[in-house]
Parts: C-alpha cells; sequence; structure tokens
C-alpha cells in the first residue's frame, strides 16, 4: 500500500487532488474500482478516463481532460505505469532456487552462481549458463551453447547447438532457437538438402516471443542485435541479421540472408524476401511485402510494398486526362490542334 | 458393426435401398469401400459419390444426385457424420487414469475427481485442476491458474501463471497461453520493457489449435467468450478481447486490445491492427488487412481492407465514362453544350 | 585438414590456382579468412568475392569475375558446398546411442536396430520405430504411429497418435503432427465439433521446419507426399495432398481438403483457400492467397491471386483509348462516324 503522493514521487509525477488517498492496486480504466490507480496513454480512451472507478489515473502533462479522482501528471505514462507495475503488481514467478533434481545436466555444463533449472530441463555438453540465469521446466539447450547473465527461458524454450545467448536475454514459451536453415539443391532425385553448418548469435537485452522460429545460418552466423524486440510466432530464416534495437511484431517472416538496420520496426505478418536490405530506422508496415531494398528512415507499406500505390497513380493521371476530354469543348480542342 | 437402418435410426435420416448392408467403418467418398459408410457433405464432390465404393452414402435431404449403393438421408450430413464417426470411428486417446509417477505437483495443487496427467508434467503452486480434466505428457501449468472440468490438454501445451480456463476446454499441442504481451516504452537507451500483468481469461468450450499463442494482458485481462474456436498458429496478442462463438482459422493475427465481437469469423490468415473493434456477426475474408473498425453484420476483405475495391470502383466509373466518350456522337455532344 | 587439390577432386571441380594451399574451415565470402574455403553462389555477392582474405573460393563454370585467392570450378557451387561442410564442417549433433533411462516407453513399442531416444521422451503403446531412427530430448509419440528408419526428431517434437512417417523424415522442434483438424457444425447452441478421426501420412525423405502444424484428417488421411520440404511455422490443414517434392517457405497455411501436386513451390506467407487444386510445376509466389485452382506449370502471384493482375489490364487497355481520344483528330473520326 502507498499513498498517491508516495506514488507520485517513485514515478516523477505531480499529484492533481488528493495525494493522501491510499492506492492498493492496478487495473484498466474500465475495470479499476476505489483503491486502484490506473492510467491513460491512448487519447483513444479519454471517454473512458472520464467514467473511471479508480482512485487516482495517471496522465500526460499535455493531457487536457477531465477525470472524477486525483491525476497524477508524468511526462511518460506508459513509463510510469511499469514502475507502478513493479511497486503494486504481483510478484514476478521465478523457477525454484538451484538445480530441479529432475534436471540433466551434461558433467560438463558450466553454471554461474545463483543459476536456476527447472524440473525435466535437458542440458547437453559444454553448455555454458550465465549467473543468475533461470530456465523454467522442459526447456532444451544444445551442446556448447552458451547463454549469458540473467537471461530468462520459460517453459519449453528448444535451443540448438552452439548458439551464442547474450545477457539479459528473454526467451518466451516454445520458442526455438538454431533450427537448420530452410536450404536444398535440386537434384533430379529431388531436393537434396544442404547441410546448415553455421550458429545464431543473439545480443544483449533481446526479447524473442512464444513459439518463434530463428534458424542458424548456412554457414556463418544468423545474428541479432543488442536489444532487439521479437513478438510471438516470427520467423527469422538462416543467415538473416537484425541491427540493433529493431522491433518487430508478431508473425512477421524474414527470408533468408536480408538485412534488417538498427532501429527498424516491423508491422504484423510483414514479409521480406531474402538476400535484401532494409535501412536503418526504416518502418515496414503490417502485411507488408518487401522485395526490394528499403531506403534507411522511410515507410513502405503494401504488397508488393509498391504497386498499389502506382497502380493508384495512374487511375488518378486517368481521371485528370478524363475529365479534361468531358470538358465542354474539349473536342474543338482536339479539331484546332490538327 | 451396425445395419445400415440402425445408423440411420442413430442419425435421424432415412434409408434409401438396403438398410440391412452391415457397416463396418466409414471412410473419404474415394477411400471407401464396401462395409464402409461415406458421406457427401460439399456438392464439389457429387462425381465421387457417384463413383463410390462405400456401401452406403448420407447425403442431404435435397440432393438430386445418384449414387451405386444405398443413402441416408439426413438434414444436416456434417452433423450425421459426427454421430456416426462417434460410433465406428477408433476410440478417442486417453492418457492413463490418475496421476503418473514422473509428473510433478506442487503440494498445494487442488485436484477434481478421476483428473488424469500425464508423464512429465509440471503443475506449479496453487494450480486447481477440475473434475475430468486430461492433461497428456510434457504439458506446463502456471502456478495459480485454475482449469475447469472435462478439460483435456494435448502433449507439451504451456499456460503461465494466473490464468483462468473454463469448462471442456481442449489446448492443442505446444499451445501458449499467458505468455507475455509486447509492449515496451522507447526511451534513449533502447526498448524498455512494460510489465505484463495481467492475465488470461479462457470461457467454457473453447478450443485452442496447436502452437497458438495468447498473451496475457498487460493488466487485467485477455478474454477469450465462451465457444471461441481458434485454428492452429493464431496470435492473439494482450489485452484483446473475443465475442463468444467466434471462430478464427489458422494464422490469424489480432493486435493488442482489439475486441471481436460475438460469432464473428476472421478467415486464415487474416490480420487485425490494435485498438480496432469487429461488430457482432461481422466476417473478415482470408488475408484481410482490418485497420479500422468493423459493422456488426459486415463483411470486409483486401488489404488494407477498403482499398482495392474502391480503386475497382474507380476502375469501372472511368471504364463507362471512357465507352461514352467513345460512342459516335460524342464529341457533337461536347460541342453542343459549348 | 585437406589441400585444396584434394577438395576439388572431392567435389568433382578444376583448381585455378594453388592446389597445394592447405584449408581447414569453411565460411561465408565476408567472414572466411586464410586456411578457409568460401563459395560463391549468387552473383549478388561477387563484389564480396573479389575482397574475400578466404584461401579459396567454390565458383561456378561460367562465373566470369576475379577473386584475390585460388578457385575451384564446379557445375553447381551449392552442391559443392555441401560436400565440403560434410568434410570441414563441424560433426552433426546426435542424441547418445540406446534409449535414455528417463524416456517412458509403452511396454508393446516397438524398436528397429541402433534406435537413440533422448531423455523424457514418452512413445504410447503399440508405437513402431525403424531403424536408426533418433529422437532427442522431450519428443512424444502417440499411440499406433509408424515411423520409419533413420528418422531424426528434435527436441519437442509431438506426433500424434496412429500417424504414419515413413523413412528419413527430419522433424524440427516444436513441430506437430497428426492434431485435430479445425472442424464444426454450426448450431443454435454454437460449433459443434466434428470428430478428426483421421490420419496423417508423410513420405520418405521429407523434412518438416520448426513449430510447423500438420492436421490429421476429419476422416481418411491428410496426406505429405516424397520428398517435400516444409519450411517453419508452415499450417497444414485437415485432408490435405501434397505432392511429391514440393516445397513451402515458411509460414505457408493450406486449408482443408485442398490438393497441391507434385514439384509445386510454394512462397512464404502464401495462402491457400480450402477444396482448391495447384498443379503439378505451379509456383504461387510469397504472400498469395489462392482462392481457386492453378494450372500445372503456371505461376500466380498477389492477393487475391488474380485480381491485381486483371486491373492493371483493364488501366492499361483504358490508358491507351484514353491516347486515342486525346490525339488530334481523334473528335472528328468519332463524328464522321456518325
Amino acid at each position: 500500500m502507498f499513498t498517491l503522493a508516495e506514488l507520485a514521487e517513485r514515478v516523477g509525477g505531480t499529484v492533481e487532488g488528493d495525494g493522501t488517498v491510499a492506492i492498493r492496486g492496478l487495473a484498466g480504466l474500465t475495470e479499476a474500482g476505489p483503491g486502484d490507480i490506473t492510467f491513460l496513454a491512448n487519447p483513444k480512451y479519454a471517454a473512458a478516463a472520464a467514467g473511471t472507478r479508480a482512485s487516482a489515473v495517471i496522465v500526460g502533462q499535455d493531457w487536457k481532460g477531465t477525470c472524477p479522482c486525483a491525476q497524477v501528471r508524468v511526462k511518460n505514462p506508459d513509463a510510469a505505469f511499469s514502475v507502478v507495475a513493479s511497486l503494486l503488481g504481483p510478484r514476478p514467478v521465478e523457477p525454484a532456487p538451484g538445480v530441479h533434481p529432475t534436471a540433466i545436466l551434461h558433467p560438463t555444463v558450466t553454471l554461474g552462481v545463483n543459476v536456476r533449472i527447472g524440473p525435466y530441463c535437458v542440458i547437453e555438453e559444454g553448455v555454458v549458463l550465465g549467473a543468475r540465469t533461470s530456465l523454467f521446466a522442459g526447456c532444451y539447450v544444445g551442446s556448447f551453447t552458451e547463454v549469458g547473465e540473467d537471461c530468462r527461458f520459460y517453459p519449453h524454450v528448444s535451443v540448438r547447438e552452439r548458439t551464442q545467448i547474450g545477457h539479459r536475454v528473454i526467451v518466451h514459451n516454445g520458442a526455438v532457437i538454431g533450427s537448420d536453415g530452410f536450404g536444398y539443391v535440386r537434384e533430379a532425385s529431388g531436393w537434396v538438402k544442404i547441410p546448415q553448418i553455421g550458429v545464431v548469435v543473439i545480443g544483449n537485452d533481446v526479447e524473442i516471443g512464444a513459439n518463434v522460429t530463428i534458424d542458424r545460418a548456412r554457414f556463418g552466423r544468423t545474428v541479432i542485435g543488442n536489444g532487439v524486440k521479437i513478438d510471438n510466432l516470427v520467423q527469422i530464416a538462416h543467415n538473416v541479421q537484425i541491427g540493433d534495437h529493431t522491433a518487430m511484431a508478431s508473425q512477421v517472416g524474414i527470408s533468408g540472408s536480408s538485412r534488417v538496420g538498427r532501429n527498424v520496426m516491423l508491422g504484423g505478418q510483414a514479409g521480406l524476401a531474402g538476400h535484401i536490405s532494409i535501412g536503418d530506422g526504416a518502418i515496414v508496415g503490417a502485411q507488408s511485402g518487401v522485395t526490394k531494398d528499403v531506403e534507411p528512415g522511410s515507410f513502405v507499406s503494401g504488397y508488393p510494398a509498391m504497386p498499389l500505390p502506382e497502380l493508384k497513380e495512374r487511375v488518378q493521371a486517368m481521371e485528370k486526362r478524363l475529365s479534361r476530354l468531358e470538358e465542354p469543348g474539349a473536342a474543338r480542342t482536339g479539331e484546332s490542334a490538327s
């Protein structure tokens, strides 16, 4: 329990209203009740703020609306919410300390201090797990994979051999890292598999969503840069390189050997062809199909990412020409020119 | 073994032909042989019915075709097939009764009567599993999750902490329920994770496909209504709400905080933007990209869900104007108006 | 270690330059250093070849460029790379020989010679695993499933009951084979599940990517032909039939009862409607939405697979008509015809 004034101090905000009110929980605008704090980040929900039953609302500094309770003005309501959630939200779940007796660790495994390993995990030869890294139940870590410090693998994560993972990396349930790339040579007898002997290298502070798949390189490395955030069910093919701090929404697919720059944002279900390059800071709209290089800082959208707009321009140009032809006297102009 | 007349009685149908024929199995129109019953629901396969080697075919009451064997006329061949399948099909597989000795249950777990738990399941603190619920091998149920009665989790299902699941819910292999929502605040240092402290609430009679991912709410609840059917590899983001009896085909993606009404149908690979609302009874075509609210009862299709049809209308309008201009005398009309 | 001449002999190539140079490893064009061999298959990377630090490059017979090291000319650099990878690459990982003591096998399971089964696998009643088949940790094989010889299942693969799998089949982590098809009858009370009592039948030499889902048939069989290659996160619905040697890129979705011919290629994220037929040798572009039958050998693309090109043709036709109308004297022609 905190007073509203205490919470405001923790988030660097200013109270408007009664700072002595007791805050015990946090909830959404429409679900919050007395004793709860809530927040308004998206102006779309201003009406909900006006009708909230919460005891306090966190709002932006330039918000002009009203609500029937105290307010805390902050620079960034999303960031303030994170602080409040860590103070009032449920305690994050952890595997029990130590290595569960049913976990199977090869004798050559190296564990940092305070590593936690849940039941039925299997850790193969030569694996290194850094300090304070936690694996929930049923994770698999292939041979000679190295995982940094303060990582967290949720249940049923599968990491294949020789993967390199940095510090503070979160991997959600069912994600697969290091599966074979999709590569074949066409022979008369059918497709012949090309060995996929490379690895996956993942930087620091990366988050990987549930049931994501990241393929190992054919040779060399598939690279996920520092601070990259990957939503659920994304596919990253062999030899792809993702620059630092790039974020991609769910069900994105990136084909083999493509390079995505730094600070790129890829919308949900977007697909990138192979062997292309997306420049730093570019934004790719949801469901876009990108078949060519994208300039740094640009925004592309549609499928294929170009033709539809081009068709629109042609239709617009024709509409103008048609209107000119249909104008009274249009035909005469034609005659006089002959 | 049943006689055809016995089967017809069970499905409320009428025999045309020899009701004494013995039926031992069921199969598709082209695969069935003597002793099998088959069925015709899709008129596309009428030719296959005419050539079937089955001993009997279940057909609709208004079907006009012929087939070289006895027929059972019913109101709904699909529904009749379900009854026949339960009589003649293979017995559904169940985990062995009781709790497998390798399953790891926290001492605080509460089990209803006749719960079945397969090998290598891990059930965390405070979990409640209702009567007759079955978990196949290798399932994970996070702390304080509550599961109703008569549920069935296939192998490798992962459910995170504090999830609420109703009665008669089927979850297929590898599905993940309650993974963190995809939420970050952009700071100078990069993306900072927003705690995802909410839960997932799933109603009764829901079915969740293989490798589906359903994210927990940022706060509050991600809600899946009663009777909702979700095909494989679907992504449901944080704080989404799905109304009762809505069905969605495989690889659909629903972005954060969107609301989908009751009795909605979403075609395969359709994508919904965040913070939008799909009205009750709406139908969204396969692969559609929906970026705005959709009216109840409407049908939307395309990507983005509007522009392509709109472009078509403009092209059609121009074609009419062009034809008028090209008509003999069109120019004269223009002159006389001047 | 091999000399370049020795490697060239193994791949059936011709050395240009010093054949006595020692080759110890293989790497990509830009990552290779002294002692490495690399290769150039995609002309897009010719510049990288010119600047490589490798000791040798495998190139095609008709390649005209130059590189600062020895070359090995071969007919197919991709195929040659596979041979070199098997000679110089890391040894493929295998589960330990035999059956891990934590694997749970029903007493009726039949194992061929030299089967390897990793920890925490669960093999149900009546399963048959052929000679030299390997299962990594945490795989599940449902009752009466039969798996051929020389197969390899990576960790966390889930195969449901009565599935039939051929020889030399590779299944990657988290893939699900035999989950229920998505079929319901609409009743007043909501969706009523249609029993999915069929099976999945998989041919020889098939490869199935990570987190793929393949549904069992409603009745009869979902069929994956010989030599089919399926990338990650693909969905194959109930009763689908895939012809021999067809390949599909990641995130493809194939709806129920559709038939895909032999030697078809499906681009990433392409979606196929139900009950359609794709002819032998057809190519479907990435992200295409195919709603109708596709002729053998044809190439289709776009969403829906037809309308966009058709719209383009109409726009082109109108542009020609407009230009004709705008020509000097066009109006006069119109008049004289009146």
